[in-house]
């Protein structure tokens, strides 16, 4: 039985702990949060679980063996290092960190102390993306050309992030899982109405080799909700509409052909061919649950996990690059002699991938 | 009665052909490109028109009054200053030219001999330009925040422009048309897959005073085909879906507002707003005809066009800058000290687009 | 504090039950099922209720105040009539009973003992469905020309139900609810596939005065998920699509006007007019807990509810018709010859809506 | 070259005169209307063709070697006698005649003069439809359970047809083109408003053997355009939108399966099956293009057309019945008694479709 902890009542708190506490095998041990009427809430819902104002006691608690975070983006360093300190594994909200010096020091601390870190990138685990991800594994999808997503809506303004940090983390980790290869350069641009400082339009953009270019439109001013992500391939093209009851995720058989004959005019070069679409069916489970399932199995396994830490700093390095070159005329930033982590990364990305896909085939 | 010929009969000279054909008191009397088989597909069509694989037969022709260009954009300048100097009034099809320089010396050309310039910004013509540009001015909309148009599709690749110079100046022209003010700096990004070296994707963003944002996605290899624009206002705001067949036009009662109470913590400060959504109903005729019969009402009263040379001239310097971005790793373009056209511009814009509406509405 | 007991904890129970539970000044005190299993989940959400499997428990219990059933149709008029007899108010999920013959003894029993009636119409109680309502009773919609619905989707088959009795009676009490006058006729067609003897696909037809068609196609064997209402009225038009998340309400400014001058043609005598369409926006609570706070205030108050009995009986007599037209070659039933309630139950339904109204509007 | 003729210029005599003009080894040489400013109007699109008010010219003209007629429908039978006794293959807009018997009479007439005798079932031409067939054939539906069909707009309302006769051929000849087996009963529903005495709004039902139901909507009263088909078989089902840009045709692998085994409850011997879907690519081209390029093989070759006379009369015979159920409270009408033809007819229509399959991808 593992004792979990979470941390942060607000409005993806909750979540966590409602998944958490239906799991088997896991006790939901005790919730902190500053507000009290917040932990009335809680305590209401689930009389079962002890609440506490004070996060100390979560932390410094010894019979707590792993801790989730939902709190402002700011607190994660200092609360996760002093929980991985204490013995505890960590599970932490989207984005891991607010730097990549923080991101970098966490993975260390994690490793030195042996304790799962692990990051929410909660999309990764939906049907949609895991079947997207198989499609590009195995070859269906060709070379890439380009993934671009667009996450817009009437929304509510937040006091200490602005619009990038808030919901870019979304599409650059279902991009960061997605796409082969690391990121080159990345530019942004953004503006921020209302005098208040905090962007509340961007754009950003990711180059990865071979001519793959990422580009992701977050906006917190537009009249209707889009979530739309497009990825072309050599071979096929998918779109990916999340707002979409159904059929989720349609694949088109439709793709740009060259003529090689050098013969031919440049006109008769490229020609585009039209075929078949096909939806196909997607495992409709809540992708938290899976999250938090597969986190709680990697604390008791010592696996590492499909969003770990890694991943986490991989999509903060593109966040803080993005800032950077939005704070800078949009001008690209080198984002490639910032690379520590080992190249065996990505393989294990690969290998735990197929791993989780069985897991969640399981479920 | 007033004599026009069409110089170019490929993708969209048939369209110019056929509209010019069926005005009153207008006589289509020449026809020309240098294909002879698509010169005699339209003989067939229209077999009192003439034709000719020599378009100086064309320029040279004392009975043409007006010209209109269907050509690829590297022959416009020259070809239109023959025409011009010839004493003939042309339209060009979109963009006017492929260079700042060429576009200010036509304009110049067509002042010193007073022939009419008119450039083919179709769009503005439509329905639903008309409508949203009537939202903004009679103050529907508000203070504008910003416009974000995409125009994606699987198109076809072209031998002699990019993605950037074939479909964004369809965006770019709708943007000129409904925005106030001139744009100070532009950026851009994009891709050349293929080996090609010719750009499939871009996106292009544009500064207005005021924090007004800009923001274009053109592509070439997209799965699906898109064509919307977004406007958000302070008061209300508006998507444009031209792929639509019906409500093209939406107009959305939605805002964010602003709380002032300085007591307030910032949270309290921003709220947003929910109200009604009306899709108002657009004149369906077809643009182009609209276009057609502004042209030629022009030339025979002597009227400055709602898309005359300057309009044309100031689209191109958009792409020109956001291909320089492009080509200079996206950093932001000053077009701020090109700017030599007198200021009255804007404020003829304004009135003669009362007036179209008029005219419009009259037909 | 009023004592609630609910009965049946299938499908719908366990929304009941969380609804009313979150209600103040209620104590769901008991649930009754059948099946231990279904209780035992039941326990563990609401740590508090007592569960029984023997409803007599529940029915015989001198403090409950009032009973909602969630039990198969044939067992409502038993339970409850029961339940009246010992004192206690009843809400009974749609369709009230099984019989025109039970629906007139139930209500005659909750009159004699002077006990709320109630049935679960819960689309009455959506934001869209009231909606419609204002626009017809404002006269924003004219006289009504014909009531269109359409529910069908890949449906779980019942062992004791038919499509018809299944799923028609949401469309019923909707149109029951909004079209003003008592239906005259009813005829429906059906088939029944697999051998089972149970229809999986009906089309019912009801006939109000003046030529008003209310038409209602029900299917469990629909690949696609369709739940849409169009009404069309001398004035304006509307079309109710459930399935949209946003915009479930369009009101279109269309219409077809007639030329009473006698010597124009025929076909000059009927054009149409088209305007703008908009789509109002609406109030998104949950239905069901605007129901069963209805039903507390009711019952507490001794008001008559919005959906009391007399609708449930007006939904039952038409499913009643529709299945004897169904298995006697789709002849058209006449109804008329039933009605025996009192002509005043109309008019207390207007005045109980804009109550409603009010109230849904002070929740 | 086959000489023809074509009488009628108002809505849809245009399009076939434009195909007709357009096919090789074909001479559109007349034109027939009672309107001079129709016969004007094409004068001047068409200069190398006669036109004539008087039909008389045309039918009397030795030198017409088949006549297209797109006249009222109780002009059908009339004109289309004299034109086959005169030696003229005919082809008939859709509904072929006003009655059976008028039907019966035009095929025993044509097969006496051995002449053509085509009905317009535009739709049957569609790549859709053919599509649709295809899926059939060959199996990939399994059997089918029924065929629902929508087709309903603010339509412009006729002096002389009711809904059932103008929009009804279309939903009808679908159905017939793709169900197996003659229908055996029919029974209609309609609403006539304004006093006009003829129906705006009507559903009609139709009764295929083995429990396969077809059912049309046919509205000139809805404020939305809805053209849609639905079709569920044993083994997959179909959705045809024909509104729809693209993806007209979607082919769900959703069904329902039936557990055999005795011992289960009946809720466990029903359940369905959710798969991938998908949207086969159809081809683009012109319906009416394919059906004239047919009429004119099957006259040039002496071929039965794949909508022959019999075709049409199955339509008629199934409106016929319509409009009596409608006339009397609904009832079913046997139209099994009234049938005539030969059996090998539904032979033909298979071995014909093959074959039309081949000359239609050979196009």
């Amino acid at each position: 039985m593992l004792n979990i902890a979470v941390i942060g009542c607000g409005y993806w708190g909750p979540n966590l702990i409602r998944n958490f506490n239906e799991l088997d095998n896991v006790r939901l041990s005790v919730v902190s949060d500053l507000r009290s009427d917040r932990l009335r809430l809680m305590q209401k819902k689930y009389p079962g679980v002890d609440v506490t104002l004070d996060h100390n006691e979560v932390l410094n608690n010894p019979e707590i063996d792993a801790v989730a975070l939902a709190t402002p983006v700011d607190t994660h360093f200092e609360l996760a290092s002093i929980a991985i300190k204490n013995g505890k594994s960590v599970f932490i909200e989207k984005p891991l960190t607010a730097s990549v010096t923080e991101a970098e020091e966490l993975i260390e601390l994690s490793q030195k102390y042996d304790k799962t870190l692990m990051v929410g990138h909660t999309f990764v685990y939906t049907g949609a993306v895991q079947r997207i991800k198989r499609l590009i594994d195995d070859g269906t999808l060709g070379d890439i050309y380009f993934f671009d997503s667009v996450r817009i809506n009437l929304g509510l303004f937040r006091p200490t992030v602005n619009v990038l940090w808030d919901l870019a983390p979304h599409d650059l980790s279902i991009m960061d899982f997605l796409l082969e290869g690391e990121p080159e350069y990345v530019s942004a641009i953004g503006v921020s109405h209302f005098n208040t400082g905090i962007e509340n339009i961007a754009y950003i953009s990711v180059y990865y080799p071979n001519n793959v270019l990422g580009h992701v439109h977050v906006n917190w001013l537009a009249p209707v909700k889009l979530r739309k992500v497009l990825i072309s391939g050599s071979k096929k093209m998918v779109v990916y509409d999340d707002v979409e009851p159904d059929e989720k995720v349609k694949v088109y058989d439709k793709g740009i052909f060259l003529d090689d004959n050098p013969d031919n005019t440049y006109q008769k070069m490229v020609g585009y061919r039209i075929g078949d679409m096909y939806a196909p069916k997607l495992d409709g489970t809540e992708a938290l649950r899976f999250e938090c399932a597969h986190f709680v199995d990697c604390v008791r396994d010592n696996k590492t996990p499909l969003t770990g830490g890694e991943a986490g700093l991989r999509v903060v390095r593109i966040l803080e690059a993005a800032q950077m070159s939005l704070n800078n005329n949009n001008q690209k930033v080198d984002i490639r002699c910032s690379k520590k982590l080992p190249t065996m990364s990505r393989l294990e990305k690969t290998v735990e991938s197929s791993t989780l896909s069985t897991s969640m085939a399981a479920l």
